[in-house]
């Protein structure tokens, strides 16, 4: 059934979200009085929730990882770094803890600073991607956790996970990779990323955004459910005895949508949408070289390049939704959604506003 | 059209969130596909944020409040905390900041005690409502925060709201509401809960309970946006420059049906919901008073009332989800999927099951 929809993706290049397939979506509506943060009272999505972990977890090649769906990424991100703050206060002997992240990593995690009060060292990248060498310096005795991003948020790189894991464990510090947006595209690549390629602690990863599940429905994975332990707040009123979560209320139809869309689209469709994906980012790239503008090659259906702020500024007036890097370059985000008839046209407005 | 529901509310008597009220519905399955959490990419939806707050501080006694839609009212909560604690660190000298709350308290507020580092210090009730003269005990010159419950959690009480208050801003500290469930119907009672009976600096008030709004679709409100300051954190790739949320990524939905609901209630429909449900509360304490149960008196449309546990299991047992109170008494709030004849199948039950 058509809807009228109030947000129309035909010009949107710039969000990690996407459409929702359809499965989610009537999932989602199915789902949308539950609420799995009372999983005695709302048993039937409380359950559907264990089934979209085994699913997650199967992407992330884990397929018995704990975990839940949450909000977001942000949540999720958040959550790995306080697993790793209050793991501390029993297994180490740290007063300040601090977490190493990449430069590239998600505003999310100076979020988690603030909230956690924990302190944050960002370290430097080399083509786009972390330095583990600066890592290392980076880090001591009081290191609670090292990220790795799987699929980063400006140039859609992958960090070295099994070298950051392994330094992780070298200090006795947790490893966690933020493989939000990364993590239904990478198992059709090559790279080296999830629980099965190295010995990864936690990870990221969200059925809303390249997993087209509806908004809200991130994902924290835990390769053991005991890992999740510190986060326990007791719930006296619930008829269930306490909750990890850090929302208490839920979306039951996150969870559905989840569910939903990875049943339909786990592997193939996702591999299609991962491959799609790559292709337009590459017809795009060269499109954009072949114009003169600098391109920082896609390794993920993402692309960055060098347009002046001006034209940048045009586009959007002409309701082309596009972000910028922290540098200023155009960034596109090659979701499913964006097809080829669009980035086609996004070129021709280019061509007619560009200069160089 | 008629869905089968996965979650039946018919035998729910324990939730504090209900059925959507159908324009809440429709709105939430419009918005299904946008976020807020990117204002520059969906600006239909960040235009409803704005209108859903506006509304809510009409609700809330204050029109012109800042605030934001949350996940759920243990973000609100979490987020005051983070206020007063933040904000303490430019405006006041303190080394350990401590919030005194009610013992009476949300679960959500010793999440947000781990989660934000602060220390908790819970201050007994006398008659179910927080002794104010304990809240001055235990408040000292690195307490940054008080609250006050405005319908608590187990025995719908609204504690004295203009004397926490009062006391707070002796101590320099930041007054916070938690009307998460009560928002709603108090403003149909003569209780003194709101911004404009007193002068607090933030509240937390749920569309998404009694407000029927659907979930995900929690409210922070606070007297000047400005108060939000402390929780910003920068975005360098959206096109917003900065934002105050806890999560990243959220729910155009639950925004929408926020804005749908108060839209088709507010403020006749809430005040037949209120004026229900409290009818129901009294009725029913009258049917277990009759029978010989200890009850404790609704003073809003919540009961609780000293029931064997035996019976509660065999209750639950035949499908009815109820909650208990810590105390281990049967609760049930009267939200506005909960009809009579609900109620009176109920009692049948608890004859039938029921000892004495």
């Amino acid at each position: 059934m058509q809807r009228a929809e109030p947000q129309d993706f035909a010009r949107v290049l710039s969000s990690m979200c996407t459409v929702p397939h359809p499965k989610a979506r009537t999932a989602a509506e199915r789902f949308l009085t539950t609420n799995p943060g009372d999983p005695g009272t709302y048993e039937t999505v409380a359950a559907l929730e264990e089934k979209a972990i085994g699913m997650l977890g199967a992407v992330a090649g884990h397929p018995s990882a704990g975990g839940y769906i949450a909000s977001g990424g942000t949540e999720a991100n958040i959550q790995a770094v306080r697993i790793a703050r209050n793991r501390a206060r029993t297994h180490r002997d740290v007063t300040s803890p601090n977490v190493v992240v990449p430069e590239s990593a998600h505003f999310s995690f100076t979020k988690a600073a603030d909230v956690l009060g924990i302190e944050l060292r960002r370290a430097p990248l080399t083509d786009y991607r972390v330095d583990t060498d600066a890592m290392a310096a980076l880090a001591d005795e009081e290191t609670v956790l090292m990220v790795g991003v799987a699929g980063t948020t400006e140039y859609g790189r992958v960090d070295p996970i099994p070298d950051i894991a392994t330094l992780a464990h070298e200090y006795d510090a947790l490893c966690h990779v933020d493989a939000a947006w990364g993590g239904f595209v990478l198992p059709f690549t090559g790279h080296e990323w999830n629980f099965a390629h190295a010995p990864i602690d936690t990870m990221t990863i969200d059925p809303h955004k390249m997993g087209q599940a509806v908004v809200p429905a991130g994902g924290l994975l835990a390769r053991t459910q005991e890992l999740l332990n510190p986060l326990a707040i007791d719930t006296p009123y619930l008829e269930s005895t306490s909750q990890v979560t850090l929302t208490g209320t839920r979306s039951g139809a996150g969870v559905a949508s989840a569910v939903g869309a990875m049943d339909a689209l786990w592997p193939e469709g996702y591999r299609k949408a991962a491959t799609t994906g790559q292709e337009n980012a590459e017809w795009f790239a060269n499109e954009l070289s072949a114009r003169g503008y600098a391109v920082v090659d896609p390794v993920l259906p993402l692309v960055a390049a060098d347009i002046p702020h001006e034209t940048i500024r045009k586009l959007r007036d002409r309701d082309w939704r596009i972000s910028k890097t922290s540098s200023g370059e155009l960034r596109i985000v090659m979701m499913p959604h964006v097809t080829r008839e669009m980035l086609t046209a996004f070129v021709s407005d280019l061509d007619r506003i560009g200069q160089k």
